[in-house]
This record gives structure tokens, sequence and C-alpha cells, in this order.
């Protein structure tokens, strides 16, 4: 059970449960998840007859918290031995970057507690999650051992461990939307607007499948896919998981992540697969320590994988979020990287676990630490203005956008929930030379190294 | 000289100078214009040596103030006689709405006063410019019976007339910029930002030339134009005149026009040439008046050269202007067109000299009669929420946004000036059914006819 620390606890939906205990700075406090709204306000949830008359049961097995280089690591099969090795992986921010900040910081936040039980009950995972998973759980059971049900319960468990973590800090809820795709298929948005510390958050998980259009066909191969269908037809399968946060505060950074993996069927029955992400932050004013932080969290990750990954996909992130007509990238990078087929399936799985398992890491202890600084009304339109530059990169050059605004069938307020809830077009703005605004395009407009 | 009336005056640039006066339902009011900040604003318009010492001479020679149905009409060359019989559209709006409303708006709105004088003294015209013309004035005096040069001053003319027209209703001033393209030719971006009516106020002009690139040609071919260049270089020459004004009163709406014109010089030195072009309105509330108004008075500018073309560019421009992955049109239309080349290039620049002369009357009195319209905050968010739906088309959809973005070189500040100061986006917003938001959308998911 993800999220879960502290406490151990048994109770009915019907009732909020106090759910665990965080350890602040200022000590344990208590912290409330009211489970009965988050699944009443989801008429999906109602419906899909999904754990009728169900006690949730939530057992934490132990006691998961940052303090420096301290992260449990439980060794097991090889691709779960990396997962746990980076699921601290925030531990080692502290380590490099060495400021009190963060001291602080990853004190106060909770690293969920993750179990992974690939072998265990499928059912009894599903139960941590926002809403059932997008594949129906018998079958999921049944298809245990294939990458495509492993990657949805990860895309699952992503979201939940995310969203929760969001809550906690904002003591907002998520909106839990299920939706349902005509072609085969759906997906399970949740939003949170307009929250405290969140403008707008939004954690996407979609499972669509179905039949390769010749146009997205084209785009394989434009992409050295090589794909013969039959009759014209290439039946295919598609799961992933996306989020962007948009904060209030000025100084927490906008992030963004998405992983996703993509099975595709030829004409002679071979599965040709591949696995794509990135996490990537795009803060408001530069802050050097929080740059190195998400960086070397990231860092970390990869490096467990392929010590070629990290400077790799942290260049293939600067190159793709680049907003060319302002020849400025969208934010400070992070790592991206698409069409990841070796060395083995089992491999980029582990990989792509290792980086999802990044996420809270990567961005909570930037969130917390910045939680209570004030900022002036000049700072708001700076972030107001980066947002519009958010909503160019998105509208013109995201290829996820772009793909989904122009896919029949596709939800689209699911695609763009990825817009900030408001934004500004000043004509012809630039900062004073020598501010702290201009000094952030001057990070933009040249990429540095972080770590 | 354009928007000028009921006085004649002569001074120097170095003083604030009394232009006109203004008819208001109130009675009249005296309206004043810094030439000065105008001028001075602008370092461009200082150092290109322009007019140097000159001494601004006004000179009206006549009144030209709404009424019903009374508007000077003038018969001269064939293609100034529909010029002057439709700058007077807007009086027919009075007659087809019949309303009380528009009497008083139409009595308070000044048409311009246009003296046509092609034939006449070019430097002369350029006076009542917002600032010199793109092409040296001694230039467009070689070439004064060429389209090139007849159509820069048109565009220069709309530009200053609807600018004018905007501050005098507004109080605040443009700031006008002027830009120079690397490969050829340049612009005037004049732009009133967080005025007291409106949000932002964007009008551009540009003039550019230079060879079309191989992706352009493209462009033109898939258009139907078959151009042959020689050693794959095509001269061309395009100019335009563009504008978006987005008012901070829900009650007032966004319009938007463009009037271009496109010459291209083939292998054998004969000049393909089209026009293209268009005004819109998008409202965030449904107003029959105002839409009836617009669209009657877009009408009438088409009926006097094709009775065909009004009811084909309405649908045209319905066509254009849609969301597709919304399944809602940007506002409620007008007229739109594109490569129009016949029956002759005399007869579709005097159509398109009509369009662009409608600008004011189509628009101006339907900004004078809300322009005290109260609005709760309620209605602020719908129009910012419309705001977003405005962005996403411009960024996904518009050719020319596209285009523009795509084409190194290019001014971004003067394409994307066309994006509000301010948008919204809220996740799943729904208006309540049988509310005045929910009636815009059904308009907007079924265009309607207006006239």
């Amino acid at each position: 059970m993800s999220s879960i620390a502290l406490c151990t606890l048994k109770r009915t939906v019907r009732s909020p449960v106090k759910l665990f205990h965080v350890s602040t700075a200022k000590g344990v406090q208590p912290g409330m998840v009211d489970f009965h709204s988050v699944v009443s306000s989801n008429p999906s949830f109602r419906k899909c007859g999904f754990l009728p008359g169900l006690k949730w049961s939530f057992r934490a097995t132990g006691i998961r918290q940052m303090t420096h280089g301290a992260s449990g690591r439980i060794q097991n099969e090889p691709f779960r031995k990396s997962f746990y090795l980076v699921a601290g992986a925030a531990a080692v921010a502290g380590i490099v970057t060495g400021i009190s900040h963060f001291q602080r910081a990853e004190m106060a936040t909770k690293i969920p507690r993750v179990e992974e039980r690939e072998g265990g009950d499928i059912a009894e995972r599903c139960k941590s999650f926002m809403s059932p998973p997008v594949t129906d759980i018998q079958v999921l059971q049944q298809r245990k051992g294939e990458m495509s049900t492993r990657m949805e319960m990860l895309i699952m468990e992503t979201q939940a461990e995310f969203c929760k973590a969001l809550e906690e800090v904002d003591g907002g809820k998520f909106r839990v939307d299920r939706w349902q795709r005509k072609e085969g298929g759906g997906g399970i948005s949740c939003v949170m607007q307009d929250g405290k510390v969140f403008e707008k958050a939004g954690v996407n998980v979609s499972v669509v499948y179905g039949n390769l259009t010749e146009e997205a066909a084209r785009q394989m191969r434009s992409r050295g896919k090589v794909l013969k269908g039959k009759d014209g037809k290439l039946p295919f399968r598609a799961m992933g998981v996306s989020s962007v946060i948009h904060p209030k505060n000025p100084h927490i950074p906008t992030v963004h992540f998405n992983y996703r993996y993509f099975e595709i069927e030829e004409a002679d029955g071979t599965k040709q697969w591949w696995f794509g992400g990135g996490t990537d932050l795009t803060p408001i004013y530069i802050n050097l320590e929080d740059g190195s932080h998400f960086h070397n969290v990231l860092k970390e990750a990869c490096d467990k994988h392929n010590p070629q990954y990290y400077p790799d996909f942290k260049k293939w992130c600067d190159r793709y979020f680049y907003i060319r007509h302002r020849g400025e990238t969208r934010g400070i990078g992070g790592i991206f990287f698409d069409d990841l087929d070796s060395p083995s399936q089992e491999e980029v799985f582990s990989f792509v676990k290792s980086c999802a398992k990044t996420v809270v890491p990567c961005y909570l202890p930037i969130v917390r630490k910045h939680l209570n600084d004030s900022f002036s009304p000049e700072e708001k339109d700076w972030q107001q203005v980066r947002r519009g530059r958010y909503v160019e990169f998105n509208l013109v050059y995201d290829r996820g956008v772009k793909f989904g605004l122009a896919t029949p069938g596709s939800r689209v307020e699911s695609i763009l929930m990825s817009l900030p809830l408001t934004a500004r077009w000043e004509y012809m703005h630039e900062p004073a030379k020598g501010s702290k605004e201009s000094e952030m395009l001057e990070v933009l407009r040249s990429p540095r190294e972080w770590v």
C-alpha cells in the first residue's frame, strides 16, 4: 500500500479515516484523508462494481522517512532491485546539495511506502489506487505476467502516490474522473483546481488499444519503426501516466512527468514495444539548490541502469522542451527519452519504474521548501507570463498534445488539463537587465548543467 | 485624411493637438490626440528621417457622421464607387436592426472621413498614418499605380483609422513599433495594452518580400497555385493588415480582421496575385442585435460586389474559425476568403477595400453600446475561459500564426499580439443548462444565420 506510513488501520470507506502521521520540522502532525469523498465524488467508481461492500484495509509494514543517505534497500528479482535502490533517491539530494533547507524539507516529505508486490494479489494492490484500474481486475489477474499488466499497475500506483503526496501538502482533494474511449480502453483523470497550494494539478492515466490508423503508423515509421500490418491493420496497446502541476506561489516551480509504454502487433504476430517518458521542472525563478536537487535525483535513478542515460536524456530533454519561436527552453529540463527498447524489456521496464518512483522525491521537497515563501504582485505577473510560454509550448510543439487533439475519440479535457488555470501574454515583455526575471531568461536561453 | 472630422487644424508634431470633436448622444465633446507622444514613443519614427521638421497638416473637408441611411456617396472611377458606397455601410445596420440602441451607438461613432486620393499626393496621405509606410515614400510615389503600392496605402490607412477610433473610445494610446525583416520588408505594430476599455488591442501592418522558400511554395501549390520558379526561386511580395481587439468588459466582443495581398513572380516574368481576408466577431455572450448588426454591415459590403460573396464567405468563415477538438467555432463568424483572384485585380481590390472600410462601422457601434454595461465576477470568468479557447484556436489551427512561427526571421511579438492579456483554462468547464453561457455555447456548436 503506497503513501501510508506510521500507522495501521482498518476502516470502511463510509467514514473518513486518519490515514497517516506526517513528520515535519515542527514535529509529528496528523493528516486526514477522506477516502469516502474521493470515492463518492466519482460516479464511475461507484458504478463500476469495484469492491462492493469492501472494507478498505491499510497496512503499513514499516516506516519510510527521509534522512540523509538512509533509505531502505531490499534486494529481490533484478528489476525490483533497482526500484528499491532508487525509491530512496531523494535522500541523495541531501548529500549532494548538503544544505540545511533540504534537510528540513526532506524530513517533512513523506516518501510513499511502496510495497511492490508484483507476485502478490492484484486486487489488493488496486485498493491503493485513485480509482479501479482501466482494465478489469480479473483480466489483469489472468495476465499478471504480461508487460501491459505490469505497466498498468505501475502507472496506477504512480498516479496514486503522487496524488496523495500532493493532497497531503495542499489539504485539498483531487477530483477523479473515469472515462472510456469508444475505440477501446479509457483512463482516469485526477485534477485538483484552485487548491491552497496548487493552482491546477492534473495526474492522468490512460490505457488505450485498438488498431493503429494510417496516420499514426506513418508517425511510427518516421521514428524508425518499420511495421508490417495485416490487411493494413496494426493492433496496438498504449498506456501511460502523465502529470502537470502548476502551483500558486511563483517560488514553487511547475513540474511535468510522463511515462508510457507502447506495443504493437505485426502481421506475423511479433510484438514491437517501446517505452518513453521523462520528468522536467519549470521554475519561475532560478534556484540553484532546487535545480541541483531535481537533476541529482534523476541522475541517481538513471545511473543505476546506465551511466549514459542521464547525460543523454538530459540533453534530449533540453532539445525537446524548446520553444523554437522564443529561442528558449520551457524550463530547466530534467530527463526525456522515447523509443527505448533495449537492452531488454525487463531492463527498460525496470528503468522506467525507477524514474516513476522518483517523481515524489524530485518534487515534493521543493514544494515544501517554498510553501511559505512570500511573493510580490510583480513576481506573480512574471509567473503568469511564464505560464503563457508553457501554453505556447504545449499547444504549438508538444507531440502528445498535437497527436491527442488530432486523434478522434481522445478526451480533450484530459489532454488539456496540462494547461494552467491562468496565463498572461504581455506584448514585448522584456525583464530589466540584472533582474531575477532576466536571470531566469538567461538560463532558458542557454541550458546549463545542474549536476 | 482619415479619422478627422469637424475641424481643420495645422500644428507641429511637437505639441498635442485638439484633433476632432466627437458627436455623442450627450452632445459634442472634445477629443485629444497627442501626436507628439505617438511619434516620440516610437524611436524608428524619429530615426527614419521621415518628414524632417514637418508641420502636420490636417484638413477635414467635410463632416461624415452616421445617421440612418444617410451616407455620402461619391461616384468616381469604378473601384472608388463601391468604396464610397460601402464606407457608409454602418448606416445600413440601423435600418436592418431598427432598434434604438444602435441609433445612439451610431450617433456616437465617428466614421472616419476617408478622402481616397489615389490620384493625389502619396506623402500627403501618409501623414495620417500611425507611422511612415514600410516602403520608402519616394518608392511608393514612383510606383503609384502598382497594386502593391495601392494595397500598402490601403492597409496603412486601415490601421490608422482603426487605431484612432479605438484610441478615441478608450482614451489610451497605441504603442507604435516599427520593425524590419532581415530578408526584406518589415512592419508596423500598434499595440494598446491594459487600457480603460481594451485589455489588449493589436493592429499590425506588414509588407514583406524576398524569395519564396520550398516550404512556402508547397503550401501555395496545395492551395491550387501552380508556380514555376526560376532556378527554384520565386520572388514574392506579401502585405496585410491584421488586428485582434480584446476588450475588458465581457459584454464587448473580441473582433479580428485581416486583409492581405500576395504576388509572386514566375520564371517567365508573369505575376500571380491574390487577395485574402475577413472580419469576424467573438462575443462572450450572445447578443442578437450585435450579431445582426455585424453581419449586416459585412453583407452590405459584399453585396455591392457580388451577391454570392456574403453567403459563401460567411460559410467559409464558420469553417475556418472552427476549434475542431472542442467541436465549436471560435465566435459567431463574419466573412473569410482567400485566394481571390477574379474577376479582375481591380475588382478584387475594390472589394477588399470595401471590406477594410467596414471594420470601424462593424465594431465601434458595438463597443460604444456596451461601454458602461456592468458585469459580475462570474461573467468575467466566463470571458477568461473563452479567451482560453481563443488561444487554442490561434496556436493550434490558425494558418497565419502557424506559418509565422515556423518562418525564420518573422517577428514573434507581432504574430502573438493576437493572444489576450489574460486567459483561463478550467478543467471540465460546463455551463449550467439554460444559462447565458450555455446559450453562447449552443451558438458556437451550431453556427446560425445572422442576416
